[in-house]
């Protein structure tokens, strides 16, 4: 046992993300202890069930009492509460990381309270499904995928590493990048997405209830993937949201001017414009389809 | 032999749906000989390659005489000067059906070439991939999927029960429903989360190119979807938004208006807004997954 690079891990939160985590902390043996902290009663006891952990509670700072590897696994609202409350407890020479999708904001509520000798990894493993909660999660949600680590200045080294080591061990291609620039290459690549997912099937859900029986009848390969992306979790989202307000809306404007471009040459019967187009887009599927993405 | 349904087929156009059901009317033998129309020579010389038919010709007058089915499976924008060219070679008692997504435009296209004792029965298969070609196609593509027809007043009946029949050989299920209708369900369930998908894949293209190169690199899960939708077939597409227009334009019109909603709940930060829409759309998944079509 004592080859386990860590001897007691933390995971705040467990849902898909940290469950996952915890799956492959078994399968690679990589933790003596994991602890598991929920808001409530019934998904830690869930947890021990799927034997994700070796002890659990409630309270967070009961949690990462004399944890050297603490991962935050909550909607980004619960960052500041659960940062204040841990402070206290956390043992010098140990790492918190995180595994949300907002990294400028983790870091706005997280890092002022981390004491010294405690180093905060700010990360962001970027694989996903639209389920959650613990039985969502499975040790390969992480393969070939992408994490960003986004570390701050002054940052250790050896933690750094030792969260590098953490994602590639659940099978992951790690790199870093500046928060500010993983935040905004974010907000198109998935928060935009999602973002529009939610709208067009919000649209659907307010159609006429005759119409709206029929959507759901006769969804087709579009709306169908829509409802699926629309589906995730909505407390996680409404926080990414709320806390990559800045990107978003940026990103957002981006994607008026050109719907609304489009629009107009759908209206004044433009072909070759939405040709154009049509043929460009299809020129990126294949850069993602060669970059091992798809 | 004489066990066949059709004597001769006629397939105008052998992309993804006219290949695919090639393909079924062999595995069914249902049809003594199949003719395929394409306007390239190559194709048509691929099309003979996967066997997919027993003649070929470039000119759809050819190919549809002495047919007792023909498929109408072009872009459809070709569909009038296709029926004006078949017109006088189309045999007494014949069915002529098509495969497009908007079926006011077939009708408008079609039915005014259609001959006194033939049998125009416009149709919609469901069902699709990003791909296209006669390579692209495959027998299961309409496995369980649905095909709307939409007979116009007067129809045939007979005629009808022909070409539903063969969609559910090709194991469709089959509704019949009026075209306007069709129209207006398809722009929501298909049209506009395309057109969104061309939008946002656009926008992404037109970023500086630093930020563009990572878009692709870390493409998580919304964006990826969306790029396989936003690689779908130019002009197929063009056609369908230029055919469709005030149905598209109605459900865009909705839609941006949601959206409009949205973006100002995020710069105001009004989660509970966000929440709420996030909870509404996660219950439309469930509808849809409960119906079968996931």
């Amino acid at each position: 046992m004592t080859d386990s690079p860590f001897s007691r891990v933390a995971l705040i939160g467990i849902g898909l993300i940290n469950s996952s985590l915890a799956r492959v902390l078994r399968r690679e043996s990589m933790a003596q202890e994991i602890v598991v902290c929920a808001r409530q009663q019934a998904t830690i006891d869930r947890a021990r069930e799927l034997n994700l952990c070796d002890a659990a509670t409630l309270d967070p700072a009961a949690a990462v009492e004399g944890a050297d590897l603490v991962v935050l696994g909550t909607p980004l609202s619960a960052y500041r509460p659960i940062a204040e409350r841990i402070s206290g407890a956390l043992k010098s020479g140990a790492i918190v990381t995180d595994v949300g999708s907002v990294k400028q904001g983790a870091i706005r509520d997280v890092a002022p309270s981390i004491p010294p000798g405690v180093h905060f990894i700010p990360g962001h493993p970027v694989s996903g499904t639209e389920r959650s909660g613990p039985d969502a999660g499975f040790a390969e949600l992480f393969n070939d995928r992408w994490c960003i680590l986004t570390p701050t200045p002054g940052t250790d080294p050896g933690a750094l590493s030792t969260v590098m080591a953490l994602w590639q061990s659940a099978g992951m291609r790690v790199v870093t990048m500046d928060p500010e620039h993983h935040d905004l290459v974010l907000a198109i690549t998935s928060h935009l997405p999602h973002l529009i997912a939610y709208t067009i099937v919000g649209t659907a859900t307010d159609l006429e209830d005759t119409l709206k029986s029929e959507v759901i009848k006769f969804s087709a390969g579009g709306f169908r993937d829509f409802t699926r992306i629309a589906a995730s979790d909505p407390v996680m989202w409404r926080d990414i949201f709320l806390n990559n307000r800045e990107a978003v809306l940026e990103m957002l404007q981006r994607f008026s001017e050109d719907l609304t471009a489009l629009q107009r040459a759908i209206r004044w019967g433009e072909g070759q414009k939405l040709e154009d187009l049509f043929t460009r887009t299809r020129a990126i599927r294949r850069s993602i389809v060669e970059a091992h993405q798809a």
